[in-house]
């Protein structure tokens, strides 16, 4: 498939500066650029359209209410969800943290064991240490492959009947590797565990279907798929999300409050106390309508195609140090020579492209790659080869001002 | 002052309806609508100037950032307060969890004792009711004056030193009724207990300044100030902040991330864990630049002004049975004969009237006004008396329905 028959840079009003000159926008994987289908439709729910939910009496807040769980609809069937099974999150990292904080809290006792592994995000590694403070819980980290994969088969020393959780990025946000879910789930179903997916750089770039993975929680934020901020999502098993207590106390959330005793709001309406961010829902499903119309499958072999090219491009340098195994998600994570990947950046901004150079919210896969940050270049739907090119220009700049 | 000097229905584009009919919105206590110039700020940043926040090593991410603290620098100004005190949240709700999970679970012990009151909102209720069940504490209430204010001479038998806590409605968001800030303070100050004012019906129609009103916490929501969904605030002292242990782990409010240690960022980054609500935050910035340049002492003498007449026209109908004091601010709430506010609300939809009908999520207040709901008419910067005609001819329908 070629590259040009996706790439559809006209509908995001992000991918031009200011003069009109083209961006190259290579940090998707932090947050991507959004199509003015959702500009347009975050404009119409604050203006025109905007009402609070689920309480008013007036038929404008009965549109919005009807909106927004259209919206959770039309979120849980981008994982192949049902509606009742979505929890609305600011983003991926509150719903971990809303896992670790109710599931957790409620369920895991001292020595009882979680599961992660060394690349995980900070979003995925400090709940479960906040949680081991509070109840004394155990992490266990799966070490890698020598191509930077989650290494299922090393995992299997590592758990035992006191494993409650495995918790995982399904696709890395530094190496764009790919867990083998069907083995991660093989292993938590092993000894019982739950298993936790960080679904943050797959569901941008992977068909998802949470009954095909078998997990009992995947979560995702809706700024990494061309939605707005302030919003993502958990969805979980309904048996589990019923069970749990509840998160934030507040409005919404309750089903009868008096001071002597509070009792608590079925889910998912349990989890989300206060208004909610009511346009932001709207906006989300605007973005999923976005991504389907043009499909996850086109978009994933775009993405596949356009790491194919940069990938070859960049293994050409000789000083160049690739990370992560060869079919990876969206994602290249490179070195040049000993140039810090913030001194590349800052060349590549003057060439207009836009690269992540850090940790990226990964330190321990940093230690265990030996170096304190990389630089990451990552795809969207509207990326193309242009961007690869000049990419590739900026870097050969660069080697040549540090000669 | 006549109100007709300020009515700006023009700014906003929610305040029509779809077939250009004009809109009574009467729910501004529950969610305000949005000017223009706040859907702007909103489109721009999600379009033309999107980018991430606090990582990006090139320029439109710089820019993002300074404009994403600029936004915390324009929202601590409008409580009093420097940047480094504010704490974004979703909202209010999320706000006082934040102090309760936080800042409560790490000083308050089983015995000791948090002062709320009769009136407060859900939010200010449930979420000591959780810290309660986890640690232990005992929730005092206080009664409240005949015509609806906190009785903060009563309080004073229900405090000793033993009271860490103090935490109350500024201004009552069923009805209207304002605090008396000053004896607040002084009555936590006697005993030495914190003071966490509930700021979300003062900010948008009283001036606020944190250092006069001598509290510790004090929490607001974007969207009842003009601003987006998805955002809010907390305002604390910066030394109680310095001190408090995080609530979300994840990227952003860390320092350092291994398996074994993490070490956290400081105040207020600390609480800001993953991707923030960026465009909000520009969007909340956009809505105090609009509410400023109004200013906030004549839109309260406006929204009074509609008040009185509002009461003095309600008080001429027989069965009506008003609740809260003579001078509500910007919210007033009433009971028509035996109608169910429901029925009300539903009538005065067909009117083109949008007023909330419910427990306003403060059922303990329902319970001690002994109605299970009330009707509520609550103004804004754009209300005029145009809309209290239109209320009043709605009720009057509705009586002749009801007959």
């Amino acid at each position: 498939m070629s590259t040009q028959t996706i790439s559809r840079k006209a509908d995001f009003p992000g991918m031009v500066n200011a003069d009109g000159s083209p961006w190259h926008y290579l940090d998707t994987a932090a947050t991507s650029q959004k199509p003015q289908a959702v500009v347009d439709a975050m404009a119409n729910a604050l203006g025109r359209d905007y009402a609070t939910v689920h309480r008013g009496v007036y038929s404008r807040s009965a549109e919005m209410t009807l909106g927004y769980e259209a919206a959770r609809r039309k979120v849980a069937g981008l994982v192949g969800g049902v509606e009742d099974e979505i929890v609305f999150t600011r983003g991926a990292t509150e719903a971990i943290n809303l896992v670790a904080a109710t599931w957790g809290a409620a369920n895991l006792k001292a020595g009882d064991r979680v599961l992660l592994s060394v690349l995980e995000h900070h979003s995925n590694i400090v709940p479960w240490q906040m949680l081991r403070d509070r109840v004394g819980i155990e992490i266990d980290v799966c070490p890698l492959t020598d191509d930077g994969r989650i290494d299922l088969d090393a995992a299997r020393q590592l758990v035992d009947e006191r494993t409650k959780l495995i918790a995982l990025a399904h696709v890395s946000n530094v190496l764009g590797s790919r867990l083998d879910t069907a083995k991660a789930a093989e292993l938590a179903r092993s000894v019982g565990a739950k298993l936790l997916l960080d679904g943050c750089q797959a569901v941008p770039r992977t068909k998802v279907d949470v009954k095909a993975l078998d997990c009992d929680f995947y979560v995702f934020s809706a700024h990494k798929i061309y939605g707005p901020t302030g919003i993502g999502a958990l969805w979980a098993k309904k048996d589990i999300l019923d069970a749990m207590p509840p998160y934030q106390g507040g409005g919404s959330m309750i089903d009868r409050v008096t001071f002597e005793k509070t009792t608590w709001a079925d889910a998912p309406q349990r989890f989300e106390a206060g208004t909610p961010a009511i346009t932001e829902a709207i906006a989300f499903a605007a973005a999923v309508d976005y991504v389907e119309g043009i499909g996850i499958e086109r978009i994933a072999a775009h993405e596949d195609d356009l790491v194919r090219k940069a990938r070859a491009e960049l293994a050409k340098i000789n000083s160049l140090r690739l990370f992560g195994p060869d079919d990876s998600a969206g994602i290249v994570s490179f070195q040049l020579g000993d140039i810090h990947p913030h001194d590349l950046g800052t060349i590549l901004d003057e060439e207009n492209v836009a690269i992540r150079a850090g940790h990226h919210c990964a330190q321990p896969l940093m230690d265990h790659l030996g170096v304190p940050a990389t630089a990451r270049a990552s795809f969207g739907l509207y990326s193309d080869e242009d961007d690869i090119a000049a990419l590739i220009r900026g870097i050969e700049r660069t080697m040549r001002i540090f000669g």
